[in-house]
């Protein structure tokens, strides 16, 4: 098969979207860590949370949510259990299952947390777009996360990351 | 001061970033470390070196380009060089300095992997975008990336990875 290479105009798209990623991710990890203590995977777990009925969620549904494999998950949800952000209980429909519940204690690390997040949040992102951009960045976005979670048909059953036990070797 | 929450349209818009940049950058892992058993920043420290003259770069230069932080760049470096796919010089102008150059061998390993990689940046990402949107990413990544550079006055000297010499812990 011929290799479809990039035309000039998604290489440079690319480049520019690699460098924007990293950084932004950089810059609201190290806020993050400088303010609370945890990385912003962690700050995501706690959101998901606070926002489900009771605040609680099954551990599938919450590694679906955060966009993250099973193993990962577990090993972020052991560190803020021991932190007291949240406790697990056993799941009465599904013996294999485990629900994470956020604590009183972790709402309130998320209400401490939360303006400064969201303020690094609109500095690093969206004090640089215009409201036409955001549309632009929304759907662009959206576009490729329905495709990459497999909504098209014959997509692999372990195409995402939280129907995976771990996510291999990492760096 | 009065935190500037994010409007309905930039939150949907953020949550659909989360999950697009997550699932992109874990499929691209994944495509790399199934075929040639190096995650996606190592691919790209490989590309950097091999489009720069004599294939060679500064590793503070190649730490800017990667959008690392050069403890996170030494690491790379170090398992690169033990697979033999690139070797470490001293650099005459500057003792402290080092320069990390592509051997063939690294070329090759590169020559083998780019085209499954490409496809796969092809497959997930540019096959869901009209011409306009990639415009749109283009412009949206660079414009976020120049911020973070900080191009703007009075921003910190270790606002960027590669100015500091750790990411703090990792998750």
């Amino acid at each position: 098969m011929t290799t479809r290479w990039l035309t000039p105009e998604e290489q440079r798209a690319w480049r520019a979207y690699i460098a924007a990623s990293h950084l932004l991710e950089d810059t609201i990890d190290r806020q993050l860590q400088q303010e609370a203590g945890m990385p912003h995977l962690y700050y995501s777990i706690l959101a998901n949370l606070s926002e489900a009925p009771d605040r609680r969620l099954r551990m599938t549904d919450l590694a679906e949510r955060t966009k993250i494999t099973r193993s990962r998950l577990t090993y972020a949800v052991t560190r803020l259990e021991k932190d007291g952000a949240l406790r697990r209980e056993g799941c009465p429909s599904d013996k294999r299952g485990s629900i994470a519940v956020l604590t009183d204690e972790g709402m309130s690390l998320l209400e401490r947390t939360a303006p400064g997040h969201v303020e690094t949040v609109r500095t690093a992102l969206f004090d640089h777009l215009t409201a036409e951009q955001v549309g632009q960045l929304e759907e662009i976005c959206a576009g490729v996360a329905r495709g990459l979670e497999g909504d098209a048909p014959g997509s692999a059953p372990d195409g995402v990351p939280w129907r995976r036990r771990s996510s291999g070797p990492c760096a």
